[in-house]
């Protein structure tokens, strides 16, 4: 069963989270009690993953309304509370879009009955999500032959989601279903997401995972007869363009290369119909090059390019795996699929 | 200039060597002293790289030959440094073959003489090689627009040799000649040497070098306008299928993609004609990728793949750049040209 990030109690409104910054080398699930440890949660990367914190996100954000609800302020209270909590994380679109979300049932004067149907919406979005990732999971099981061994990179698990995760997702549903897969996780540097968090959630499962280092794909992908490739996104654009974790367009490459197939998993809610093929990516702080857990693996103060994220093209993409099936990275499908589809 | 990671002076008979462990924090050197520090120097790594082993070795073996001439069990003492020698790097070829080619002049009633030859031999085949990978990044230039921006893996440079280095001699004979590169430098996971090493060495001789992530390499070729690359060599066989780095396998299939030129870079010494296309690749400990400077980055005790190099097959090489030119990387033309050469 994968791991669960996040809990959150509907009866006695306990939310607790998996501090994912001592992953791997402890498993230590927190309670969050109040509103300032909630933003520091988010901050510190205690809670990590754009699907995770907005999850979070909207159950501080039903824990605060409950104990408001015999406030005289409770609306600006309220309000503030959610600013608040989108200011965590600003460039966080899913966070900022559930809070909005939720906020809007933030009318009226019966504030009891405001802070019941807040908290039950924030339930509703965490177990409709849990279903979505189920849902890629299975259909991304008719694409990925049964069996087989397949190459993933980052972190697009079950920790960084309500359950399941995007990429990881049929490894999970294979796993309920007796469907065996042989993972290999790149361990993608600067951050180590597939070091730290892949090996870590999968193994934790019971599901066979080898960890590689990220110049190791190629020479993987030949020698252990790897069949498929199999990534999350940060955002898939109108044209198919998909923007995830650095690494994957060689990946994408090599996949051509060898002839295998290259699968995108993510949900609706991570397409953006205004974008197109430009993408700007964020350059991240040289020191997460040169350095390693704090030891500097460099000369320190050399010159360092450290893109975040890279954007693979959707001639190189063989399926977009959603909730609504595996579609082909054109303009039309993905706009048929996903056009007028919020997040919430 | 570029570093030069041993020195013998003649005169004197003093070895002094750049204690690599050490880099890139300190650039300190050592002086030699006697055999047992010279067997500790080799196995801890404050000399590394195939040919750079090689020279040392050289040195060790006239520095001893000096200090043995007045003992009546020369011949046999002295070959028995040699054997202690071999045996610190079993599998380090060119050590093992400029060693049994000095204790070639081990034969004779004057020890004195021994000595000498054998002194003058191991400057004799330091020189010639500091010509030999000078004529390598000769050749180099002629083949790398100048100007350019180059993108390389692991540490082919000066101090793993006996100066320049053999990907990176262009640069450094560029540098000698006012001809300007900017050289991308991968970092080289698990050890790191890309990092460390060679942007240690291209920053200290004043060359422009930007470090990156092994996962961002085709990022980098894409939107920093790479016009090159260019990698050593541990073997190239008869048939121009090249075991180098773990890494680089990805990059020629990277150049493929991108349509830029791949280049090797490499002595007549590193070819082996007695092998073809299938090469034994050393799968090392896992610790080297669950671990970084001795720290854990993932779960301890997962199961690793950790092969130490991979085998770029001829057709993904644009040429392979030597001391007698740019090759094309056929069966004909390689055994033309190296064809009755050994390495010393």
């Amino acid at each position: 069963m994968s791991v669960q990030s996040i809990h959150f109690d509907a009866d006695t409104e306990v939310l607790t989270i998996l501090d994912q910054t001592l992953l791997p080398q402890e498993e230590r699930y927190v309670e969050v009690l109040t509103l300032e440890q909630a933003e520091q949660a988010i901050k510190s990367l205690q809670v990590r993953g754009a699907p995770a914190i907005a999850y979070f996100g909207a159950f501080v954000l039903a824990k605060e309304a409950s104990r408001l609800q015999d406030n005289p302020y409770f609306h600006l209270q309220l309000n503030q509370v959610g600013q608040r909590l989108i200011a965590t994380r600003p460039t966080a679109v899913n966070l900022q879009h559930v809070i909005e979300s939720l906020l809007r049932l933030n009318v009226g004067e019966d504030f009891e009955q405001i802070a019941k149907a807040i908290k039950q919406r924030a339930i509703e979005i965490f177990e409709q999500d849990v279903a979505t990732y189920r849902t890629i999971g299975e259909h991304a099981l008719t694409v990925l032959p049964a069996g087989g061994n397949v190459l993933t990179i980052c972190n697009a698990g079950a920790i960084a989601t309500s359950r399941y995760g995007t990429a990881l997702a049929p490894f999970y549903v294979g796993k309920e279903r007796g469907i065996p897969f042989r993972v290999f996780a790149s361990e993608t540097r600067p951050l180590l997401q597939g070091a730290r968090l892949t090996v870590w959630e999968l193994d934790r499962a019971d599901i066979d995972v080898t960890l590689i280092t990220d110049n190791m794909a190629a020479w993987t992908i030949q020698t252990k007869q790897i069949d498929a490739i199999i990534v999350g996104a940060d955002r898939i654009t109108r044209t198919g363009h998909t923007a995830n974790k650095i690494g994957t367009l060689q990946l994408a490459i090599l996949a051509k290369h060898y002839g295998i197939p290259f699968y995108v998993a993510a949900p609706h809610s991570t397409f953006d119909l205004e974008a197109d093929d430009t993408i700007q990516i964020e350059e991240r702080d040289a020191h997460e090059v040169t350095h390693i857990g704090g030891h500097p693996t460099a000369l320190v103060g050399i010159t360092v390019f450290n893109p975040a994220f890279d954007v693979t093209p959707p001639e190189l993409i063989t399926g977009l795996i959603t909730e609504t099936g595996v579609l082909e990275p054109t303009e039309s499908v993905i706009v048929e699929h996903v056009g007028g589809n919020t997040y919430v």
